[in-house]
């Protein structure tokens, strides 16, 4: 069984040791992987090739096949990666804040690395090139634990990620993979809170609910985003179709797809005959409550549980509301705090959203698929974070550090 | 039994509704619970003494029971709290970024608060009046579960502080106290995770722990210090007898005091002698690696629980070390990331230090007892964070909040 008192050790020394790295070393790093990863594409496809074998055998899904396979297309992605990593500004070392005390203590407020970050993954192996750009390139050591589905090319990716750290004259101990399928490791490596300092898990609502109920160690919670929009009375019908078209269905699989209307139950006469249209063209099955069915008379009935669920599918919930109090109040008891929309050429009105809705991205008359790092403009993310702690919305670079208060004294000692 | 999701659905309306709160009705409402408090003192009084003959019969400690007691003179503390933190400046609505994007989204990242925050703590009343000054003044609603130890008190200063949100005019669920001693309730309570946002415990390192191995909403973990100071050999003796004895001494039962020296090998015969003479006139044990000993003959050895142990008592541990980097290691493996200091007059072996040490706040010769809310200038503080996820160090108003994206649009949808 893995030791995961050794591998939380090592962490802790390559955690110190990162913190005398230079940005130039870390690039260099970073760019030796991409060229690895090409270089030694057939030895990952190979690999790849044997957890495909046992998923096969294991009846595995097609969809989750899918997630598993890599191609070399998928391999240049995963190097290509690693570069725009190494092109973003190093998150490390900015001075935050910095004063003097009357009794002439000096508080510097520093950026620096979160120091071991364990993440715990599902099947998608590039998963594994991803988070070590973005860890590494913040300045953290990672302990990585790899879905069993996946072993085979983690292994061979991560073994290629640390030839390079070694490589670039680095320790490869600031990558480790947990090679144990043991239920039991994973559950230890959990709560190994003197050694690991987050944990973000990546994958489905299981597997974060799973880390959430049995971790010790602090959590960065991503993914799960049950999206809003409501399409308030002074709605612009001209911008709200399309933008519920592309909120519903640009990409229905992803977190910030919308999964439900709040409508003004004013404007429901005008906006649904022609909004169910433009929804039959996609097949997108509409659950309506009462007032939604007065309407559309042949929509299916939503219950409580269409209002909570996070569909990833053509199904889109509406809820009618008398007024933006009541939609407030209905997305914050449903929502979770990921994405909502409010569709409005009233000002007032749009404030009110915006400061009474519980979320981490909150937006005006524009689809909820913006919330993503590279649509901000922050470049690649590690996750979009619905918690309120530490970092919400997308999370980049910057959001992988914390900061420590370096504090330069004379002999002072408190009265 | 409580009906919890009936007090979590009241604490998200609470939240809700906080979101349009103006500081000036903070600041009034904070301004007439002051009032009523040293009004009401004979009221929370005759509570206190319920609660300290339950804690007589019981067989409590003195030093528990003198937590517990509540006195006019501390009375008179938690009003001149409520009126300090009522004149600090309100930390929601900063603007904290603000950038167009180039299809004209325009993004304003904003701080709001976390929105409801679940407090656990023990035995000390006084809390319940402290930590709804800051958690309302950032903007937040607040369930409280206190100690049943202080019960009667909690009930009564909880009822006293509604009253005073009510004169203000403001809703009274803005502040929600458990007044079931079940542990069922508290259980539950850590798990509620669709309506609380944040757990902060506030009290003993068995509290804290049981919070973190329960609850499933995120934690905000204060408290725990074993602080080092690490003498070098470039330190100047003269500063480094003071720092330690008021890092140890000043008040020993507190978690930025002092537990653990680290000394280079090459100072400890001009150290160790006068050190162990000042420390034997506060009664302080020394317990000592070989190292040590061979200076201080009569010292207990240390072991590695000593290492590890944040005694709050009169007693120190010292570990030999051959410089810097052992130092860092030293502590790295054994600190809870709280304040660690270094004494030396080289600044490269200082930076050194600074950057290598995993913790909060790091210092160079002065005494880990700065690390505290208004040492640092920041006013009173919910407690000091020891780990890396949102804040760090001393947590005054601005840590008790969190951000928003407010995204304004004209239409968008992604491509």
């Amino acid at each position: 069984m893995t030791d995961l008192i050794a591998m939380g050790k090592r962490a802790v020394q390559a955690k110190t040791y990162l913190q005398d790295i230079t940005t130039d070393q870390k690039n260099n790093a970073l760019h030796i992987a991409a060229i690895y990863l090409l270089e030694q594409a057939d030895r990952i496809l190979e690999a790849n090739k044997l957890d495909l074998k046992q998923a096969v055998e294991n009846n595995m899904s097609p969809a989750m096949q899918d997630r598993l396979t890599l191609t070399r297309e998928r391999i240049k992605a995963m190097a290509e990666g690693l570069e725009e990593v190494s092109a973003l500004p190093d998150p490390v070392g900015r001075t935050l804040e910095e004063f003097i005390r009357p009794n002439g203590l000096q508080i510097k407020k520093v950026a620096v690395s979160l120091g071991v970050i364990g993440i715990i993954y599902e099947s998608r192996p590039n998963v594994t090139a991803d988070a070590f750009a973005l860890c590494f390139k913040s300045g953290n050591a990672m302990i990585l634990k790899g879905g069993s589905d996946a072993l085979q090319s983690n292994i061979v990716i991560t073994d290629i990620l640390r030839e390079a750290l070694a490589k670039a004259g680095l320790r490869e101990d600031i990558l480790q993979l947990i090679k144990d399928t043991d239920r039991q490791v994973t559950s230890e490596f959990m709560k190994m809170k003197q050694y690991v300092d987050v944990l973000i898990p990546r994958g489905g609502a299981g597997l974060i609910r799973a880390v959430l109920e049995n971790a010790t160690i602090p959590v960065i919670e991503t993914g799960t985003g049950n999206c809003h929009i409501y399409v308030d009375k002074d709605a612009d019908l001209k911008k709200a179709i399309p933008i519920i078209m592309n909120a519903k269905t640009q990409r229905i699989s992803v977190c910030n797809a919308c999964e439900s209307l709040v409508i003004h139950k004013d404007i429901r006469a005008s906006l649904l005959p022609e909004l169910a249209k433009a929804l039959k063209t996609k097949n997108v099955e509409i659950r309506g409550d009462e007032l939604t069915r007065e309407i559309l008379s042949d929509c299916v009935p939503a219950t409580e549980t269409d209002f909570g669920t996070e569909y990833l599918d053509y199904i889109i919930s509406m809820k009618t509301v008398s007024g933006v109090e009541e939609a407030i109040a209905h997305i914050n008891q449903y929502n979770t705090r990921h994405s909502e929309a409010i569709l409005t050429e009233n000002k007032d009105t749009a404030e009110r959203f915006l400061r009474g809705v519980d979320a981490a991205c909150v937006y005006v008359n524009a689809s909820t698929r913006f919330t993503d790092g590279f649509e901000f403009g922050f470049g690649a993310e590690i996750g979009i974070s619905n918690q309120k702690l530490h970092a919400r919305g997308p999370m980049g670079l910057p959001e992988l550090t914390t900061y420590k208060y370096k504090i330069y004294g004379n002999g002072q000692i408190r009265g």
